[in-house]
Protein backbone atom coordinates (compact mmCIF):
# COMPACT_ATOMS: atom_id res chain seq x y z
CA UNK A 1 0.00 0.00 0.00
CA UNK A 2 1.47 3.57 -1.14
CA UNK A 3 -0.31 5.53 1.63
CA UNK A 4 -1.15 4.99 4.92
CA UNK A 5 -4.24 3.34 5.46
CA UNK A 6 -6.96 5.54 8.10
CA UNK A 7 -9.97 2.78 7.65
CA UNK A 8 -11.05 -0.12 5.97
CA UNK A 9 -14.47 -0.32 4.17
CA UNK A 10 -15.80 -3.45 2.89
CA UNK A 11 -18.56 -4.60 0.60
CA UNK A 12 -21.37 -6.51 2.07
CA UNK A 13 -22.81 -9.08 0.03
CA UNK A 14 -20.80 -11.51 -1.54
CA UNK A 15 -17.83 -9.83 0.15
CA UNK A 16 -18.75 -10.67 3.90
CA UNK A 17 -22.09 -12.20 3.77
CA UNK A 18 -22.34 -15.23 1.24
CA UNK A 19 -25.34 -14.43 -1.14
CA UNK A 20 -25.30 -18.24 -1.84
CA UNK A 21 -26.10 -19.52 1.28
CA UNK A 22 -29.82 -19.07 0.49
CA UNK A 23 -29.32 -22.33 -1.64
CA UNK A 24 -30.14 -24.55 1.23
CA UNK A 25 -33.61 -22.90 1.86
CA UNK A 26 -34.12 -22.89 -1.71
CA UNK A 27 -33.31 -26.44 -2.33
CA UNK A 28 -35.18 -27.26 0.36
CA UNK A 29 -38.11 -25.90 -0.95
CA UNK A 30 -37.32 -26.56 -4.73
CA UNK A 31 -35.88 -29.84 -4.99
CA UNK A 32 -32.92 -29.90 -7.65
CA UNK A 33 -33.40 -25.98 -8.30
CA UNK A 34 -31.66 -24.56 -5.02
CA UNK A 35 -28.44 -23.71 -7.07
CA UNK A 36 -29.71 -22.71 -10.42
CA UNK A 37 -32.29 -20.55 -8.62
CA UNK A 38 -29.78 -19.18 -5.72
CA UNK A 39 -27.49 -18.30 -9.04
CA UNK A 40 -29.84 -16.38 -11.23
CA UNK A 41 -31.60 -14.85 -8.35
CA UNK A 42 -27.87 -13.28 -7.49
CA UNK A 43 -27.14 -12.48 -10.65
CA UNK A 44 -30.26 -10.67 -11.82
CA UNK A 45 -30.23 -9.12 -8.35
CA UNK A 46 -26.66 -7.89 -9.83
CA UNK A 47 -27.95 -6.48 -13.07
CA UNK A 48 -31.04 -4.93 -11.85
CA UNK A 49 -29.19 -2.32 -9.93
CA UNK A 50 -26.66 -1.38 -12.71
CA UNK A 51 -29.58 -1.15 -14.96
CA UNK A 52 -31.72 1.27 -12.38
CA UNK A 53 -29.22 3.33 -11.71
CA UNK A 54 -28.29 3.99 -15.23
CA UNK A 55 -32.17 4.53 -16.16
CA UNK A 56 -32.35 7.19 -13.25
CA UNK A 57 -35.11 4.77 -11.64
CA UNK A 58 -33.68 3.49 -8.14
CA UNK A 59 -35.63 0.90 -5.82
CA UNK A 60 -34.37 -0.11 -2.42
CA UNK A 61 -32.10 -3.19 -2.76
CA UNK A 62 -35.07 -4.71 -0.74
CA UNK A 63 -37.36 -4.43 -3.61
CA UNK A 64 -34.47 -5.06 -5.91
CA UNK A 65 -33.72 -8.44 -4.40
CA UNK A 66 -37.05 -9.34 -4.43
CA UNK A 67 -37.68 -8.45 -7.98
CA UNK A 68 -34.80 -10.41 -9.10
CA UNK A 69 -36.46 -13.25 -6.92
CA UNK A 70 -39.41 -13.21 -9.03
CA UNK A 71 -37.90 -13.10 -12.49
CA UNK A 72 -35.57 -16.06 -11.36
CA UNK A 73 -38.46 -18.69 -10.43
CA UNK A 74 -40.62 -17.28 -13.58
CA UNK A 75 -37.32 -18.16 -15.76
CA UNK A 76 -36.28 -21.29 -14.45
CA UNK A 77 -40.71 -22.21 -14.11
CA UNK A 78 -40.73 -22.43 -10.97
CA UNK A 79 -44.15 -21.38 -9.40
CA UNK A 80 -43.06 -19.70 -6.11
CA UNK A 81 -46.23 -18.90 -4.36
CA UNK A 82 -45.93 -15.82 -2.27
CA UNK A 83 -45.52 -17.18 1.23
CA UNK A 84 -42.60 -19.00 -0.21
CA UNK A 85 -41.44 -16.18 -1.61
CA UNK A 86 -41.42 -14.04 1.83
CA UNK A 87 -39.81 -17.05 3.56
CA UNK A 88 -36.96 -16.77 0.94
CA UNK A 89 -36.63 -13.27 1.35
CA UNK A 90 -36.41 -13.43 4.93
CA UNK A 91 -33.49 -15.74 3.95
CA UNK A 92 -31.55 -12.68 3.09
CA UNK A 93 -31.85 -11.60 6.97
CA UNK A 94 -29.72 -14.32 7.64
CA UNK A 95 -27.15 -14.75 5.34
CA UNK A 96 -24.34 -16.36 6.21
CA UNK A 97 -20.95 -14.93 6.54
CA UNK A 98 -17.54 -16.53 4.93
CA UNK A 99 -15.43 -18.82 6.65
CA UNK A 100 -12.65 -16.11 7.02
CA UNK A 101 -14.42 -13.15 8.22
CA UNK A 102 -14.37 -12.98 11.73
CA UNK A 103 -10.71 -14.22 11.72
CA UNK A 104 -9.95 -11.41 9.06
CA UNK A 105 -12.19 -8.52 10.87
CA UNK A 106 -10.41 -9.21 14.31
CA UNK A 107 -7.16 -8.91 12.61
CA UNK A 108 -8.14 -5.28 10.70
CA UNK A 109 -9.38 -4.18 13.90
CA UNK A 110 -6.86 -1.49 14.84
CA UNK A 111 -8.60 0.47 12.29
CA UNK A 112 -12.22 2.00 11.58
CA UNK A 113 -14.19 -0.60 9.96
CA UNK A 114 -16.92 0.40 8.08
CA UNK A 115 -19.47 -1.43 5.42
CA UNK A 116 -20.72 0.22 2.10
CA UNK A 117 -23.04 -1.56 0.78
CA UNK A 118 -25.91 -2.05 -2.05
CA UNK A 119 -28.57 -2.94 0.63
CA UNK A 120 -31.04 -1.06 2.78
CA UNK A 121 -29.87 -0.14 6.08
CA UNK A 122 -32.77 -2.72 7.39
CA UNK A 123 -31.11 -4.90 5.22
CA UNK A 124 -27.61 -4.42 6.60
CA UNK A 125 -29.12 -4.03 10.29
CA UNK A 126 -30.51 -7.50 10.56
CA UNK A 127 -27.65 -9.49 8.78
CA UNK A 128 -25.07 -7.64 10.86
CA UNK A 129 -26.99 -8.26 14.05
CA UNK A 130 -28.15 -12.28 12.72
CA UNK A 131 -23.72 -12.81 12.71
CA UNK A 132 -23.48 -10.97 15.64
CA UNK A 133 -21.22 -8.49 14.09
CA UNK A 134 -22.81 -5.07 15.99
CA UNK A 135 -20.40 -4.33 17.49
CA UNK A 136 -17.51 -4.75 14.59
CA UNK A 137 -18.68 -1.84 12.47
CA UNK A 138 -17.99 1.71 13.15
CA UNK A 139 -20.40 2.61 10.81
CA UNK A 140 -22.80 0.81 8.37
CA UNK A 141 -23.50 3.54 5.22
CA UNK A 142 -26.38 2.19 2.79
CA UNK A 143 -26.49 3.39 -1.13
CA UNK A 144 -30.14 4.35 0.11
CA UNK A 145 -29.05 7.61 1.35
CA UNK A 146 -27.82 8.60 -2.25
CA UNK A 147 -30.34 6.68 -4.76
CA UNK A 148 -28.55 4.90 -6.78
CA UNK A 149 -25.91 1.49 -7.05
CA UNK A 150 -22.21 0.50 -7.32
CA UNK A 151 -20.33 1.57 -9.13
CA UNK A 152 -21.50 4.83 -9.44
CA UNK A 153 -18.24 7.02 -7.75
CA UNK A 154 -21.93 8.65 -5.63
CA UNK A 155 -21.77 5.61 -3.39
CA UNK A 156 -18.08 5.63 -3.30
CA UNK A 157 -17.71 9.32 -1.64
CA UNK A 158 -20.04 8.06 1.07
CA UNK A 159 -17.65 6.56 3.09
CA UNK A 160 -14.95 9.92 2.14
CA UNK A 161 -17.42 11.99 3.96
CA UNK A 162 -18.30 9.33 6.70
CA UNK A 163 -14.41 9.05 7.49
CA UNK A 164 -13.53 12.39 6.69
CA UNK A 165 -10.43 10.43 4.91
CA UNK A 166 -9.12 11.49 1.48
CA UNK A 167 -10.00 8.15 -1.01
CA UNK A 168 -6.46 7.45 -0.93
CA UNK A 169 -6.47 6.71 2.71
CA UNK A 170 -8.79 4.62 2.55
CA UNK A 171 -9.24 0.58 1.85
CA UNK A 172 -11.27 -1.28 0.28
CA UNK A 173 -11.99 -4.78 0.63
CA UNK A 174 -14.70 -6.67 -2.44
CA UNK A 175 -15.18 -9.75 -3.86
CA UNK A 176 -17.05 -8.16 -6.54
CA UNK A 177 -14.34 -7.73 -8.60
CA UNK A 178 -16.50 -4.86 -10.80
CA UNK A 179 -16.72 -2.87 -6.58
CA UNK A 180 -13.07 -3.30 -6.88
CA UNK A 181 -12.52 -2.07 -10.17
CA UNK A 182 -15.18 1.01 -9.43
CA UNK A 183 -13.61 1.66 -6.05
CA UNK A 184 -10.28 1.82 -7.65
CA UNK A 185 -11.31 3.76 -10.19
CA UNK A 186 -12.66 6.59 -7.48
CA UNK A 187 -9.24 6.34 -5.90
CA UNK A 188 -9.66 4.14 -2.73
CA UNK A 189 -6.81 1.86 -2.23
CA UNK A 190 -8.35 -1.49 -3.22
CA UNK A 191 -8.25 -5.37 -2.79
CA UNK A 192 -9.81 -8.04 -4.51
CA UNK A 193 -11.00 -10.66 -2.48
CA UNK A 194 -10.86 -13.34 -4.62
CA UNK A 195 -11.67 -16.61 -2.77
CA UNK A 196 -13.36 -18.69 -5.32
CA UNK A 197 -10.24 -18.68 -7.45
CA UNK A 198 -11.94 -16.59 -10.60
CA UNK A 199 -10.32 -14.73 -13.33
CA UNK A 200 -10.06 -10.86 -13.50
CA UNK A 201 -12.18 -9.36 -16.01
CA UNK A 202 -11.66 -6.24 -18.56
CA UNK A 203 -12.69 -3.20 -17.25
CA UNK A 204 -9.55 -1.28 -18.07
CA UNK A 205 -8.81 -0.43 -14.12
CA UNK A 206 -7.62 -3.26 -12.07
CA UNK A 207 -7.97 -4.00 -8.56
CA UNK A 208 -4.67 -2.37 -6.60
CA UNK A 209 -3.87 -5.99 -4.74
CA UNK A 210 -5.73 -9.51 -4.67
CA UNK A 211 -5.61 -11.55 -2.12
CA UNK A 212 -7.41 -15.20 -1.19
CA UNK A 213 -8.42 -14.43 2.26
CA UNK A 214 -9.55 -11.89 4.23
CA UNK A 215 -6.90 -12.49 6.79
CA UNK A 216 -4.10 -12.21 4.25
CA UNK A 217 -4.27 -8.60 4.13
CA UNK B 1 -50.11 3.06 -30.33
CA UNK B 2 -51.95 5.90 -28.74
CA UNK B 3 -49.85 8.82 -30.65
CA UNK B 4 -49.18 9.00 -34.11
CA UNK B 5 -45.31 7.48 -34.65
CA UNK B 6 -43.11 10.19 -36.60
CA UNK B 7 -40.47 7.87 -36.80
CA UNK B 8 -39.37 4.47 -36.18
CA UNK B 9 -36.48 3.70 -34.30
CA UNK B 10 -33.93 0.06 -33.88
CA UNK B 11 -31.27 -0.77 -31.66
CA UNK B 12 -29.11 -2.65 -33.33
CA UNK B 13 -27.21 -5.56 -32.04
CA UNK B 14 -29.32 -8.13 -30.59
CA UNK B 15 -32.28 -6.96 -32.51
CA UNK B 16 -31.21 -6.34 -35.96
CA UNK B 17 -27.48 -8.08 -36.13
CA UNK B 18 -27.73 -11.58 -34.64
CA UNK B 19 -24.40 -11.43 -32.04
CA UNK B 20 -24.55 -15.13 -31.98
CA UNK B 21 -23.68 -15.21 -35.62
CA UNK B 22 -20.34 -15.33 -34.10
CA UNK B 23 -20.41 -18.72 -33.11
CA UNK B 24 -19.82 -20.83 -36.79
CA UNK B 25 -16.50 -18.83 -36.61
CA UNK B 26 -16.12 -19.43 -32.99
CA UNK B 27 -16.68 -23.29 -33.10
CA UNK B 28 -14.54 -23.29 -36.26
CA UNK B 29 -11.59 -21.95 -34.53
CA UNK B 30 -12.42 -23.47 -30.93
CA UNK B 31 -14.68 -26.42 -31.54
CA UNK B 32 -17.17 -27.18 -29.08
CA UNK B 33 -16.87 -24.03 -27.58
CA UNK B 34 -18.49 -21.83 -30.75
CA UNK B 35 -21.36 -21.54 -28.37
CA UNK B 36 -20.23 -21.07 -24.84
CA UNK B 37 -17.64 -17.98 -26.17
CA UNK B 38 -20.29 -16.37 -27.85
CA UNK B 39 -23.02 -16.42 -25.12
CA UNK B 40 -19.98 -15.12 -22.41
CA UNK B 41 -18.61 -13.19 -24.91
CA UNK B 42 -21.99 -11.06 -25.52
CA UNK B 43 -22.71 -11.58 -21.91
CA UNK B 44 -19.56 -9.98 -20.85
CA UNK B 45 -19.90 -7.00 -23.55
CA UNK B 46 -23.48 -5.94 -22.10
CA UNK B 47 -22.41 -5.73 -18.71
CA UNK B 48 -19.46 -3.67 -19.49
CA UNK B 49 -20.89 -1.28 -21.33
CA UNK B 50 -23.39 -0.70 -18.29
CA UNK B 51 -20.71 -0.65 -15.53
CA UNK B 52 -18.36 1.40 -17.96
CA UNK B 53 -21.39 3.98 -18.09
CA UNK B 54 -21.77 3.79 -14.14
CA UNK B 55 -17.95 4.24 -13.36
CA UNK B 56 -18.10 7.12 -16.20
CA UNK B 57 -15.33 5.60 -17.76
CA UNK B 58 -16.33 5.35 -21.56
CA UNK B 59 -14.61 3.08 -23.31
CA UNK B 60 -15.89 2.60 -27.00
CA UNK B 61 -17.63 -0.20 -28.07
CA UNK B 62 -15.15 -1.76 -29.95
CA UNK B 63 -12.87 -1.53 -27.07
CA UNK B 64 -15.71 -3.25 -24.75
CA UNK B 65 -16.12 -5.77 -27.26
CA UNK B 66 -12.50 -6.83 -27.40
CA UNK B 67 -12.27 -6.91 -23.44
CA UNK B 68 -14.89 -8.50 -23.47
CA UNK B 69 -14.06 -11.64 -26.00
CA UNK B 70 -10.67 -10.72 -24.20
CA UNK B 71 -12.24 -12.37 -20.52
CA UNK B 72 -14.06 -14.98 -22.66
CA UNK B 73 -11.50 -16.61 -23.64
CA UNK B 74 -9.61 -15.92 -20.48
CA UNK B 75 -13.01 -17.67 -18.67
CA UNK B 76 -13.39 -20.59 -20.89
CA UNK B 77 -9.61 -21.35 -20.71
CA UNK B 78 -9.36 -20.46 -24.80
CA UNK B 79 -6.20 -19.99 -25.39
CA UNK B 80 -6.79 -17.23 -28.57
CA UNK B 81 -3.81 -16.00 -30.02
CA UNK B 82 -4.04 -12.44 -31.18
CA UNK B 83 -4.35 -13.14 -34.89
CA UNK B 84 -7.54 -15.32 -33.50
CA UNK B 85 -9.02 -12.72 -31.69
CA UNK B 86 -8.66 -10.23 -34.77
CA UNK B 87 -10.30 -12.22 -37.15
CA UNK B 88 -13.09 -13.21 -34.64
CA UNK B 89 -13.93 -9.49 -33.90
CA UNK B 90 -13.85 -8.97 -37.48
CA UNK B 91 -16.60 -10.92 -37.39
CA UNK B 92 -18.32 -8.23 -35.75
CA UNK B 93 -18.29 -6.69 -38.49
CA UNK B 94 -20.06 -9.24 -40.59
CA UNK B 95 -22.69 -10.11 -38.41
CA UNK B 96 -25.81 -11.51 -39.92
CA UNK B 97 -29.32 -9.71 -39.74
CA UNK B 98 -32.52 -11.74 -38.12
CA UNK B 99 -34.44 -13.54 -40.88
CA UNK B 100 -37.68 -11.13 -40.47
CA UNK B 101 -35.43 -8.13 -40.56
CA UNK B 102 -35.54 -7.22 -44.52
CA UNK B 103 -39.33 -7.67 -44.62
CA UNK B 104 -40.12 -5.86 -41.36
CA UNK B 105 -38.62 -3.20 -42.52
CA UNK B 106 -39.99 -3.24 -45.94
CA UNK B 107 -43.15 -2.91 -43.99
CA UNK B 108 -42.21 -0.21 -41.79
CA UNK B 109 -41.02 2.12 -45.04
CA UNK B 110 -43.55 4.65 -44.69
CA UNK B 111 -41.72 6.54 -41.87
CA UNK B 112 -38.43 7.21 -41.53
CA UNK B 113 -36.20 4.45 -40.31
CA UNK B 114 -33.39 5.14 -37.62
CA UNK B 115 -30.46 3.02 -35.77
CA UNK B 116 -29.67 3.97 -32.15
CA UNK B 117 -26.70 1.41 -31.14
CA UNK B 118 -24.00 0.94 -28.29
CA UNK B 119 -22.19 0.51 -31.73
CA UNK B 120 -19.09 2.70 -32.98
CA UNK B 121 -19.98 4.65 -36.09
CA UNK B 122 -17.09 2.27 -38.37
CA UNK B 123 -18.44 -0.80 -36.54
CA UNK B 124 -22.50 -0.17 -37.69
CA UNK B 125 -21.45 1.61 -40.88
CA UNK B 126 -19.87 -2.25 -41.70
CA UNK B 127 -22.44 -4.01 -40.45
CA UNK B 128 -25.02 -2.32 -41.77
CA UNK B 129 -23.18 -2.56 -45.69
CA UNK B 130 -22.34 -5.74 -45.20
CA UNK B 131 -26.15 -6.57 -45.05
CA UNK B 132 -26.72 -4.40 -47.87
CA UNK B 133 -29.28 -1.58 -45.49
CA UNK B 134 -26.83 1.15 -46.68
CA UNK B 135 -30.05 2.58 -48.52
CA UNK B 136 -32.69 1.58 -45.64
CA UNK B 137 -31.71 4.01 -42.56
CA UNK B 138 -32.16 7.87 -42.40
CA UNK B 139 -29.91 8.07 -39.46
CA UNK B 140 -27.37 5.37 -38.04
CA UNK B 141 -27.22 6.99 -34.49
CA UNK B 142 -24.32 5.81 -32.16
CA UNK B 143 -23.44 6.60 -28.86
CA UNK B 144 -20.07 7.85 -29.39
CA UNK B 145 -21.39 10.80 -29.71
CA UNK B 146 -22.85 11.05 -26.13
CA UNK B 147 -19.98 8.91 -24.52
CA UNK B 148 -22.10 6.67 -22.15
CA UNK B 149 -23.88 3.52 -23.34
CA UNK B 150 -27.91 2.43 -22.86
CA UNK B 151 -29.78 2.52 -20.69
CA UNK B 152 -28.95 6.02 -19.86
CA UNK B 153 -31.74 8.66 -21.40
CA UNK B 154 -28.79 10.73 -22.63
CA UNK B 155 -28.83 8.20 -25.15
CA UNK B 156 -32.55 7.94 -25.94
CA UNK B 157 -32.54 11.72 -26.00
CA UNK B 158 -30.48 11.67 -28.98
CA UNK B 159 -33.23 10.43 -31.77
CA UNK B 160 -35.25 13.04 -30.13
CA UNK B 161 -32.53 15.68 -31.16
CA UNK B 162 -31.93 13.92 -34.94
CA UNK B 163 -35.67 13.64 -35.45
CA UNK B 164 -37.15 16.63 -34.19
CA UNK B 165 -39.99 14.58 -32.79
CA UNK B 166 -40.63 14.02 -28.76
CA UNK B 167 -40.10 11.00 -27.23
CA UNK B 168 -43.42 9.92 -27.64
CA UNK B 169 -44.29 9.90 -31.24
CA UNK B 170 -40.91 7.98 -31.39
CA UNK B 171 -41.49 4.22 -31.95
CA UNK B 172 -38.46 2.07 -30.61
CA UNK B 173 -37.70 -1.61 -31.16
CA UNK B 174 -35.10 -3.55 -28.88
CA UNK B 175 -34.73 -7.03 -28.36
CA UNK B 176 -33.05 -6.17 -25.47
CA UNK B 177 -35.46 -6.29 -22.77
CA UNK B 178 -33.51 -3.84 -20.47
CA UNK B 179 -32.94 -1.77 -23.89
CA UNK B 180 -36.99 -1.51 -24.10
CA UNK B 181 -37.12 -0.88 -20.79
CA UNK B 182 -34.83 2.14 -20.98
CA UNK B 183 -36.51 3.24 -24.08
CA UNK B 184 -39.97 3.58 -22.49
CA UNK B 185 -38.67 5.02 -19.06
CA UNK B 186 -37.73 7.99 -21.45
CA UNK B 187 -40.83 8.21 -23.19
CA UNK B 188 -40.62 6.23 -26.07
CA UNK B 189 -43.86 4.04 -27.89
CA UNK B 190 -42.07 1.17 -27.28
CA UNK B 191 -41.65 -2.51 -28.75
CA UNK B 192 -40.30 -5.26 -27.26
CA UNK B 193 -39.17 -7.76 -29.91
CA UNK B 194 -39.04 -11.21 -28.06
CA UNK B 195 -38.33 -13.31 -31.13
CA UNK B 196 -37.06 -16.51 -28.85
CA UNK B 197 -39.91 -16.68 -26.54
CA UNK B 198 -37.67 -14.84 -23.47
CA UNK B 199 -39.47 -14.18 -19.87
CA UNK B 200 -39.73 -10.59 -19.45
CA UNK B 201 -37.73 -9.25 -16.68
CA UNK B 202 -38.46 -7.35 -13.64
CA UNK B 203 -37.30 -3.64 -13.90
CA UNK B 204 -40.65 -1.75 -12.44
CA UNK B 205 -41.34 -0.71 -16.03
CA UNK B 206 -43.04 -2.78 -18.84
CA UNK B 207 -42.50 -2.67 -22.64
CA UNK B 208 -45.26 -0.63 -24.39
CA UNK B 209 -46.04 -4.15 -26.53
CA UNK B 210 -44.58 -7.17 -27.81
CA UNK B 211 -44.08 -8.83 -30.97
CA UNK B 212 -42.43 -12.37 -32.13
CA UNK B 213 -41.20 -11.13 -35.35
CA UNK B 214 -40.17 -8.00 -36.71
CA UNK B 215 -43.37 -7.66 -39.53
CA UNK B 216 -46.14 -8.08 -36.94
CA UNK B 217 -45.43 -4.66 -35.81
Amino acid sequence: MTNEIGAWVFDAYGTLFDPLSVRAAAEAMFPGKGEALSRLWRARQLEYTWLRALMNRYADFWQVTRDALTFACRSLEIECEWIQQEELMQEYLRLEIYPDVRDGLNHLQGHPLVILSNGTPEMLEYVVAHNRLDRTFAAVLSVDKVKTYKPSPCVYQMAVEQLHLPPNQIGFVSSNYWDAVGATAFGYQTVWLNRSGAKPEELGVSPGSTVMALNQI
